[in-house]
């Protein structure tokens, strides 16, 4: 075993002192990227810190065995990458980032690269690269989606960072990611955690997307009681339309299999707790940050945390099983479905690149939301025709909220009717489907020139004095008839 | 001028060496609290960074100057307290408080009790209690509700931190708090920064219960066409019934209200993009954070944003009047809505007390929800008439989720056909009604044992190789069909 690792490490090599990039850590996506960057001709080195993950990405690597370089020890991986050297990270985000970038540090010189290719939070890659900027190391921050079969077949590839250093690694990465059409789906889109941002608004989206789904599921097989393998042909259709898209796809996929074990429905042997990884909470919680309504966002992360209480649900179910709904689906037919899920996607759209740009904004980044969508139009798991179309609407309407832009102010004003009519009937049936509802909420507040928020504000100076404006006059913290009053009864008898 | 100063403070006064309790900080919420203690007897130092704070606060005194010694300096303001020295700081959130306490701190002993009765967040006073601690102060984050009225007559107050310190401290809060009968609305709710925490949570469900009214004064304004005065008897009607509250009761003021400068009803004048301080914000990040749904608080926030954004919805008015919405309210009753208000109520309700709980689990505190409820019974500014109710179905069924409690279950089942009725209505008119859609969103998932999350599950598991648990078998990290066909995919040719 020992001799046999010796002669499977590369760290002896001739030629290994001129490897185009390296990568630690080697798990599903590392090592899947590995094999796609060795296959397009590039010299890879790579290490983990368990050995045997090394081997594996070796062992599965055939004809690119020639191009792929399992090091031993990381002062020699180091010293088979040619200079500057680019060494690309995708380990779990947080602390596993920094326990790497501590043991590479004393290793590297002034001007190489350092790629973090995993999910980490953007506030930590702008403060990684605002520390390894100061000496000299340039630092990127690199979205990569579309999962395992995309980061070995071809991701999405959303770069932040140092420019230069982009310059520098963009062959390797135009090489390895989707490609629309001839273009590929990689792209700079931002200095310091850009990148990292748009990839988790991407995640974001991408739970408003599933979460869409499965809500329009969950009206297919309970509100118009189809079967799975007839819901399964009905997304296959919507695929074939303006839904079309990875996840679409998959659903249908998914709604015809079968668990090879008990020969049900595969979705009937699934339990209904969902899990997540952090992105879609993340996207969350910088949207109230940042002060950006999305709210289509935040109930999908909100689904999956209802979802996984089941204890709770089961007994809200005994408690409010004759709650007064009636589970019929009044008239609703499977192309309003469509429609509000059309409505209900192109809200959730709004709402993320509308959090990319005001996160730019607060970061100082110049993020090209046209490109953004580029980027996602093959690759990741969000890929769709829709995002071709909304490509061309932001490029043509930059500033412009999404569901305002021509193209998608038609969709959304054809759509909203059916998204209405769907809301009312699952709201009827007592089906939930928070996500839709929180769709219609949002387009409703956000084209209401007067809303009611006078009374918020009326509420606000009344109980803590904070004053309001007035639509007839300029200026702030005028007060209403009762601070008078108020400064009566608060004087001393 | 100077003369003036000199007798104006108390530095030299002999009795000042034994005041019961020094005020840094004499805003508004500051000096009422002041005059409120020095009114119940004890003997008060006050300080601020600006002399001219303190002279107005003694100026507007009366006959509580006897009780109330303004100092000029800090160090005499430190040696004018008994010992153990007790001071409380009203100051802003954030940085202002850890420069007083940096200011403080060399000017205490061991065993000084240090209070923040700002509106702090919660992971700050864990910090700080702890550093602090380690220094051998005993430090204490205290919720003071009921803006500049409650602050001078009596709050609502939820202390946190030591609890030797509250015990210290307690005869001062519990006479300056309001009362419910006779129990004072002061409590110690747990250890380091629960007093805070409880406090954001107050303020996130007063964000739902303001959105709730708005979206109700929307109802019956849009929707039933009522004027100002009419709707103001409306709120004045529902304030002697099971909605009785504060927030209800200025409501109908606030309807009736007339603008002195032009004549016309107050509301007309007043801006409707509502501002926020950011606890509401705070309340729905930490929900994120722990994983507790709060749509109805994250509806009340994102409304805010929205509203805050008054050229986008003039734009949407612009682009999307004709989107299919009929402005009908479709036999939409003022009972109808009463009891929408009352299921929204209990279930946004239902999302805050269950944040404190997880809150509470995540820190190790012991909160008692029921506790917590009696507090807000009076004083706060959501103080109401529901929070008995909701005390006593707390402390009956404790760990059991408010709205699945006998009393609030039934309450939630006789009023949720209404809220179905209304959301359909709202929806019908394209009215926004976010917070009443999402508390009845969250109400129909929170009560379907088997939902449409094992659609997702089957979704991570086919992009993400994320693995899924079964229904019929223990376990995690089962994989569908396709993690075969996938494997060879994935293989090299």
């Amino acid at each position: 075993m020992q001799h046999e690792q010796k002669s499977f490490y590369h760290d002896s090599g001739s030629r290994d002192r001129g490897n185009d990039i390296g990568i630690i850590g080697l798990g599903t996506m590392g090592g899947s990227l590995a094999l796609n960057i060795a296959e397009k001709g590039f010299l890879v080195s790579i290490w983990d810190q368990n050995p045997d993950k090394a081997m594996s990405v070796y062992a599965s690597a055939g004809a690119m065995r020639k191009s792929l370089h399992p090091v031993q020890t990381l002062s020699n991986f180091i010293l088979s990458l040619r200079s500057p050297r680019t060494v690309l990270l995708m380990v779990p985000a947080g602390e596993p980032v920094d326990a790497v970038l501590r043991l590479l540090q004393p290793h590297l010189d002034v001007g190489d690269i350092v790629i973090d290719a995993g999910n980490s939070n953007f506030h930590d890659t702008n403060c990684r690269a605002e520390t390894l900027d100061a000496i000299g190391l340039r630092y990127m921050g690199v979205g990569v989606s579309g999962g395992e079969a995309g980061a070995r077949r071809g991701p999405a590839i959303m770069a932040g960072g140092d420019l230069d250093a982009w310059e520098h690694v963009k062959p390797i990465f135009e090489a390895i990611a989707a490609r629309y059409g001839a273009l590929p789906c990689a792209a700079h889109v931002g200095n310091d955690g850009a990148g990292h941002l748009v990839k988790a608004v991407h995640n974001g989206i991408e739970y408003a997307d599933m979460q869409l789904i499965a809500e329009a599921s969950g009206l297919l097989t309970r509100g118009l009681k189809l079967g799975y393998r007839a819901s399964g042909a009905v997304f296959e259709d919507w695929n074939n339309g303006p839904l079309q898209s990875y996840l679409i796809e998959i659903t249908s996929k998914i709604f015809k299999e079968t668990d090879p074990e008990t020969g049900k429905p595969l979705l009937d042997v699934i339990l209904d707790c969902a899990e997540q990884k952090g992105t879609g909470r993340w996207t969350a919680i910088e949207a109230l940050n940042l002060g950006v309504p999305a709210g289509v966002i935040s109930a999908a992360v909100d689904f999956r945390f209802l979802s996984a209480r089941p204890a709770e649900r089961k007994d809200g179910q005994f408690v409010f099983s004759g709650s007064g709904a009636q589970l019929c689906a009044e008239d609703l037919s499977i192309a309003d479905i469509e429609a509000a899920l059309i409505a209900g996607k192109i809200i959730s759209y709004t709402q993320g690149f509308q959090l990319i740009q005001e996160a730019a904004d607060d970061n100082g980044w110049d993020i090209d939301l046209a490109s953004v969508a580029r980027i996602w139009r093959n690759g990741c798991i969000i890929r769709s025709a829709m995002l071709d179309e909304m490509a061309s609407a932001l490029a043509g309407a930059p500033g412009k909220s999404l569901m305002r832009s021509a193209y998608f102010a038609q969709q959304l004003s054809q759509t909203i009717p059916n998204l209405r009519k769907v809301a009312r009937a699952g709201i009827q049936a007592g089906q939930p489907i928070p996500a839709l509802m929180a769709a219609l909420a949002y387009f409703d507040t956000a084209r209401t020139s007067r809303c009611t928020a006078n009374v918020i504000q009326a509420q606000r100076d009344y109980f803590g004095a904070h004053g309001f404006m007035r639509t007839d006059q300029p200026g702030t913290g005028f007060r209403g008839p009762w601070a008078h009053e108020k400064t009566r009864v608060l004087a001393t008898a």
